[in-house]
């Protein structure tokens, strides 16, 4: 079975890198300057990294300190990610970037003064190292309102894979964000009806610069259908500051339906409670380690979008989830029924090895392998993509032969899968 | 080990198959007629293999065409199945009753030929091959005001095992249904005594015909203990539209009592949401695929039934779930205390390897094997019954040994537990 | 592996036992007498075995028969164990203590002289065995006004460890107790503030008698953050016998203040439905296997007090679930942001070898094992307590042997976790 799997892994290495969604800024790629040091690379950017530092008591101002201290912090704090996901994508960056086998065994002075080296050569540049990691297609996340120019500009850079946009309107879907009314005032809509034709016009113009998706990180997947006349009702009283469940509901709705227009696949990222600590908020932002998963369901709550687009030939989404309990019972079911939906690979916290253990195990029994996207880094982490990836490819392949070792699946058909997954 | 579970095996399949709980036509055994082909035999009546195809841009038209057609399209689409029970049940019966080995090694005329063959013979009669699966209970499904002709029909042809019907009132149950009314006037019932009286006349016949259990196809365990005078007001405000949800949980709970009275096992199937896509449902009709589960909680629902039946020695009640989450949460606990109570097999998307392995890993430890019931193959598809009983023998044989080699059980226990899954 | 495993086991096992949570009545020591028969030891004083028996169809009087009679009975049912933890916990007691290998090889009759012959000798008192069991902490569980006078006794008879006691006041936090008002009346208090004084008196009361600890047995983790206003009208209204469930929550958040003030380790047990069944109740009383678990969360119902307290240095909270949904969805996440938050272990169903895999699996890969804490026996039954630390460690040694095969961890990661798990 090792034999099979490895193979299967080999099949599946061949293939470039597609990361279709992900957070990396596309600023980082149209500068292209040197990472100055193994704190700028690695730990600062990755909340899941600093999070897990703070849980056991480091505070985030000592994240501040000079990079050879904070980089000592985390060495003497290495033993935390034990059994974490983070523990095996940073060992295999520092493995295949950095010739640094075991972090544990180095001096902190030295693993940092050995990265610093490596960074400050031109081939550790962020383009240059998007061509070494095989990347074809880089998706990055952009707000409403964004002008695309680092994409314009990354275009023209003679770059050897795609970076695109996915257009990312949440701070026009959730009334309650701090940026909600400057958004909707540089968008410049005095109307539901306004708000529509001016999305509509981001949307094709994120379109024009490559996009293939949009995202909505919202709280519920709830979705609501109302009639014209509701809708500017809804528009109104949530300029005066109610109703603001109503309006998040019914904008995915209406994102469905411009879905359904455009093509622009997508993507639902819900149940997470974002800024859940006030203090942290107030004091560090967005972002840090501080976003809480929250129970959420799917049925009810896409009703509407389904019955309405469900079964549209030109749309489709692509669901997530935090609340894992809904893999067997709510999503499975739904890609395994609608011709529009397909369900994404485990996310966040559950990208890791028994997430996608768990993932695969409740979905594909019911949904098949076929109503399944392949996997997706969403990291902020640049580096940390082909780490990601491979991790994800050598544990598929190894799934696919347990499956031929069960008799579940053919040979042939895991090696027909593989370069699918 | 491997040895040990087919052992284990070898001891359960010398049983008889019994089938509490299906969904089979009983005039399909009545009439006893020839199939004409596989798609009549395998696609049509199985909306696990239809609602695959639909989900992945299959209309349902398409299958309306020739048989041949359509047997050749489901054979192209033959890997979506890759990794789903319906996978392992189809090749199953492909090589037990028509000796296909790979149907992805065969044209799709010569399989279709194949079968066709096979299925003018005499043999491949449905009562014939209800011998030669070693049926000793087939149990069907059957409408309140279901006069049982066909089952009486059926006890006179000298069959070796018995089918007998099952008492499933859920058009009574759910004023929401649109045959609720036609039911009722059915019934001839015009108060709530009335309806009991009534519901307790056609329990008895049903128990005339050899029923053994009533089966409650609901969305929510909800159940509800009001007076006389409340259950007459209540009906009269359910003629009048209104007061549905009530009305459903007072009448499970009525059921319960009259199952504590004539002793039929009530077995509840709670949270599908049923004929989920109105497009769907008005141009198809029900059972498409497109029934999605719920969130489904039991512990505040039948609170007020397990305290007034839920010790009684005379009532028996099974529990399914297609919320697994309640497996260890509520289910096994229930079924641990009262001893009315047993859990029922993983059910429906469930009713799978995977499947298996979540009810057993997350019920026993706390239920107890003897607090839950074994197989049940809950199927539309009758040449599917001995292939789902077999892949379930084999995982409860091979679960078994596991347990010996864990040390959890002895080899003892396990022969002693074989016969009785 | 299996070596690996065992090694781990042994460096494990020299360390002694601590048991900081569990249910023996503190009196039970004090008095050192020894235990009658194998039914007053084994069998009345723990409901898991109890409720086995009852929920298939043993009655509860039937348990108040001579001793020799209700061993019978329980020996002509030990087939409903298998499967379960309480099947290994017993075999491992019965041949710890008893020399006895296999109970269904021995007559019943021979099995309980036996166990009554070592009964009756000084070695098998409480306090001998205490030692025998390398105990060196022991937490008890004590209601608000206990006066702690076995603790006290104890403190005095130069045991080997350390009895000490854990403030558990839900007489005093759930207004719907039967006890609650005896209890307030005991307590002395007349409004809120006072409330709040004298439970600050009977914290610290505990605290001088040793105690570590808080523990909360609540329906519902949630909490609320009142003004002292609204803590005053609230207080009236509970009196006057409404708003029961904000004066749970209020209780839950001062409790937690009280914590960061004194140190006290706050415990959360929730999500039990405590006495569901009003027959058994009434006639037998608390703990008789009729309590059972719902859906519980806790992001939305903690946020009060985390962003209160979550950050507090001399802040620590232990949570516990029946809701295994919660674990990956919720806890890890909050354990893993929180500094003062750790994850409780499996807890009562969960506490089973499937139950501690589901935990691990679920909770190490976002939370990591830092944030978890160690085994917790949380048991009645005295003599189970080794016999469930040495079924946790050998289930940990067998986990961390696993990460090591899968590469997951390094041999050297998993000797240092092994003591600390």
């Amino acid at each position: 079975m090792a034999d099979l799997a490895r193979d299967l892994y080999e099949e599946m290495a061949r293939f470039p890198i597609i990361s279709p969604h992900g957070h990396v800024d596309a600023e980082l790629l149209a500068n292209n300057e040197n990472w100055s040091d193994a704190v700028e690379l690695l730990i600062r950017p990755d909340h899941y990294i600093t999070r897990m530092l703070y849980s056991q008591g480091v505070p985030y101002e000592s994240l501040q300190k000079p990079p050879l201290e904070v980089w000592k912090l985390f060495c003497a704090n290495w033993k935390l990610y034990r059994g974490t996901p983070s523990s095996l994508w940073l060992r295999e960056i520092l493995d295949s970037l950095f010739d640094i086998d075991d972090l544990s065994e180095l001096k902190p002075e030295l693993s940092f003064s050995k990265i610093k080296e490596r960074l400050a050569s031109p081939e550790y540049r962020p383009l240059e190292l998007f061509k070494r990691f095989n990347i074809e297609v880089l998706a990055t996340t952009d707000a409403t309102n964004d002008d695309l120019i680092s994409h314009k500009k990354i275009s023209n850079m003679g770059l050897s894979g795609r970076v695109i946009p996915t257009f990312r309107p949440d701070d026009i879907t959730d009334p309650a964000r701090s940026d909600f009314r400057v958004s909707l005032t540089k968008l410049g809509a005095t109307s539901f009806k306004e708000l529509l034709d001016k999305l509509r016009e981001r949307r094709a113009h994120f379109k024009s610069h490559g996009a293939t998706a949009t995202d909505h990180g919202i709280k519920s997947p709830q979705t609501l259908k109302y009639s014209e006349s509701e809708k500017e009702q809804l528009f109104k009283d949530v300029l005066a500051g109610n109703r603001y469940e109503e309006f998040r509901a019914v904008m995915l709705y209406e994102h469905a339906l411009m879905s359904a227009e455009d093509g622009l696949v997508m993507q639902l990222h819900p149940g997470s409670y974002r800024n859940y600590d006030d203090e942290i908020f107030n004091t560090y932002g967005a972002d840090k380690g501080f976003d809480i998963p929250t129970v959420t369901t799917y049925t009810e709550e896409l009703r509407p979008l389904l019955n309405a687009v469900g079964k549209n030939e030109n749309f489709r989404m692509v669901l997530f989830t935090l609340d894992e309990s809904a893999y067997s019972r709510e999503l499975a079911p739904i890609a395994g029924a609608y011709p529009s939906v397909r369900l994404g690979p485990p996310w966040w916290f559950h990208d890791s090895l028994n997430g996608m253990r768990r993932w695969r195990d409740a979905t594909i029994e019911t949904a098949g392998y076929y109503n399944t996207v392949g996997f997706i880094d969403d990291t902020r982490a640049f580096c940390s993509i082909p780490a990601r990836h491979k991790i994800a490819r050598s544990f598929d392949a190894k799934y696919l032969a347990e499956q031929v070792e069960a008799k579940i699946i053919s040979k042939k058909d895991a090696f027909e899968l593989a370069p699918q997954l």
